[in-house]
């Protein structure tokens, strides 16, 4: 560990420290499905913000079970214990109670966690696929709790996604094209061009451009075209941590809401409106 | 003339001759002031536009007086006639009524037309820079009639100026710069940079970088900078038609508002307000 | 005519007069062919440029016979007279002698001058297209006098296409791919973007994007992807008098080459060598 | 560690194995200097590369002394030992032999190696600043053995460097701005943005333009433009792994060049003049 790692767990670790002891503060308590390479950023940036504490972790397989997920994201203080997916069970969430499960595992996991809508769990998705009866399962869920599912729940994409629409009203006449730029082993066009172009009307063969080279992390440029000017939208991703900003944002936003189904495109929607200007 | 302007040509007087013999549509009858480069882009986009008809054009100088526009904008049509700015007067207005004029001429025309808001004669104003007794004046006038008022007139830019204060109001934490390129001869920072710095908050000696070389006709980027993404706006220029484009945009929407000063930013909030996704 | 224009014609004027009274400078004469949009842009620079004298245009069709191509430039100067090719002859060469002549026309205009090689006339082609048929009578010409041959006589796609091959050079693992923007109406892929596919042995279906939008002059982009670093070159037109400057270059280039076959690469190739640093 | 990582770990074992129970292809040595944060990354490119071994790491404090740097970057095999700078001597080099030293530590370290250079070990160090007189004893050293220095030992920033001279020269007219994008914590330009505007004559004050926002990595832009065209060379950094690339790239370089002071931009020349099409 370098010393710059170790400085900042010392900070963690005052954080931890006054989490733990009680302040006066309300800290929401998150449990985690999910331990992958993105889970794992996702669940460090919810350890690492003081208005959250990170209850537990789940994960599909035995691997590390009962370790603390905090150790093996090299701090060290024990916290978080990892389950595995078989311990959990309706009696888990209410031995083991939290304000929201955040999941960042597999497109099966809201079976794992439907009875927590019974306690009145709030829920984060951001599964990048679900099929219909999932999607049914969880809209089932959202008549008991607040669920909120998005396949990319970064600010930056959301904000794209809405403005783009707004662009397309102002603008009707103007030619729309995708571009997306990712990491050479990428197959197919990205999920969130694609629900780009779903959004705006186009044609997703003739209008997403995929671009596949080396290790750009990802970027979305949306091009609107007029007869004497040009208008480029455009989100690049530096580090996979930007889905747990994402999840952070929303988890805020999740606190004040009654049941329902949600996206983060509702989220910016709403911030939309907050935040236009009034004249 | 190349062929392709002649055939051009005889479309356009097709529709000239529509205009002019009267169907059923409303037209909307323009007053032009200044005829520069810009003004005579502007000009021309009007005269092409079936639901316009440019009535005359002013002019600082008494060149081309009684000359048609039309001739020196090449159509092969006699229309539009233009005046020096010392036959304008009150009773001109009277004599020569339009619905809007639209000054794409100088910082002290509107003296000028002062008179042409008693007869309900709208306003539409692109000039770059007025002073605060320029702007009282336009005021005073915005009493008796609509005026508007932007420096900057396009569709693109004015999106970029309202989208960015609404991104500024999601992520408030973002750091946020600007970069804009022109033409080698352009002096200073343009002017629409040091309004989206203004309304967004930024020293402008510090976070407007302007970049000179070439002939680029316009490029404004306005970064917004997350620990784990980049958002980027990007307005590009390709001619100043542009400003035609948007002067049209402004007259449609201006045609049915009541008294009062307006700017192209209003008309692009009331856009994002009506385009907005509603879920 | 605006002013600035007006002045503009008379530095020209002055520039005319100095050019047929005859300073000490060389002038290369130039005999034109083509005077479609592009043509007139192309020809416009070398009037224009001090060390050229536009000597004479010839035109498919018989519009314009014998007028002076400089009036339908917008200069107040009778210069270069506009002959249609049925006119020219190898009598009409022997009449009317140029250095070199600088063909904007189209694919079967070589027919019409392949008798000047026999006079040494050193020719300059920017066809878009060529059949084998027409590329083998450029060779035959080039047996006798230096003939160049670019369909993209740009300075700077030529320099992209030269130092992109460097570069795949230098990282033959990068991946690449390239993405061209161009107006709406444009069809297929543009011919450039084809020719750095094919020279950097890429698959033109997978590799090649096309973006169709609005009124985008002409962007290139070629994107080179390695693990931790992306190389963007990018090529922007801003109007298509860049060709001019690009053939003028030519021109200047090809008063020096003896007799053969060249092509705007070479002349680039050639610059990298006489340009790069030395250690 | 991650199931991925240790499927990884597996293929690296064998390779380790490979390379320590000698297959016939040469193996070079490397000795390390500096396992800072990049250090590490660099010291770990090298760790996978099959036709290197890592030999040893020297740091600068007595921290993780004599433990294995394999296991700090987190590999189950035990290799490269580190020691301390206080362990390191003449005799330390006899006893450990090298066929290069890398350094990616600090400023004065070249004088802990100096010696090194009397046993024939090749020297590459990419420290960022040297003083004047650091320098003098580094070419004190290339009088015994082959020194490279470069302060951005990246593949692109130096193709970037060495193809921007090329077209300044090919385009003595066009204008040249530098804009250079990074982290919002970077002070100053960054160096690289000064060292092209040096190498290319222009006054940093005026034409590099520095943008700091949130965690930007690192984007070099050099903007070339001239009346009708505009073209941009462009260097985007993913991940500071791409010194250790650009440091194997140098490595191999090294092998097979005599004694003498060298740079990356040497190399990127060389293989600009290997690589320049020939017609």
């Amino acid at each position: 560990m370098t010393e710059q790692r170790l400085t900042y767990n010392y900070g963690l670790f005052i954080l931890y420290t006054m989490k733990k002891n009680g302040n006066n503060q309300k800290i929401t308590k998150i449990g985690f499905f999910g331990f992958g390479n993105t889970g794992r950023m996702v669940a460090d940036e919810f350890f690492k913000d003081g208005l959250f504490d990170l209850e537990w972790v789940v994960r599909k397989t035995h691997k590390d079970t009962h370790k603390y997920a905090t150790r093996l994201l090299g701090y060290e203080v024990d916290d978080a214990l990892i389950y595995s997916v078989d311990e959990v069970s309706p009696v888990f969430f209410q031995n083991h109670p939290v304000d929201i499960i955040v999941d960042f595992s597999s497109a099966k996991a809201h079976y794992q966690y439907a009875s927590a809508a019974d306690f009145g769990i709030k829920i984060i998705s951001a599964i990048s696929k679900y099929t219909q009866k999932d999607l049914d399962n969880l809209k089932k869920m959202a008549e008991k709790t607040a669920v909120l599912y998005s396949p990319n729940i970064t600010l930056g994409i959301n904000f794209l996604l809405v403005a783009s629409q707004i662009l397309q009203g102002i603008a009707p006449h103007a030619d729309i094209e995708i571009v997306e730029e990712h990491f050479r082993g990428k197959k197919e066009e990205s999920g969130t061009a694609v629900k780009i172009a779903e959004i705006l009307g186009l044609n997703i063969d003739k209008h997403v451009n995929s671009v596949r080279v080396g290790g750009i992390v990802g970027k979305h440029e949306i091009i609107f075209g007029l007869p004497n000017q040009t208008i480029r939208l455009i989100h690049e991703s530096i580090s996979r941590s930007a889905f747990g900003q994402g999840a952070i944002f929303a988890a805020k936003w999740m606190m004040n809401v009654p049941i329902g189904m949600y996206s983060m495109e509702n989220i910016i929607v709403d911030m939309f409106k907050k935040n236009i200007s009034v004249y």
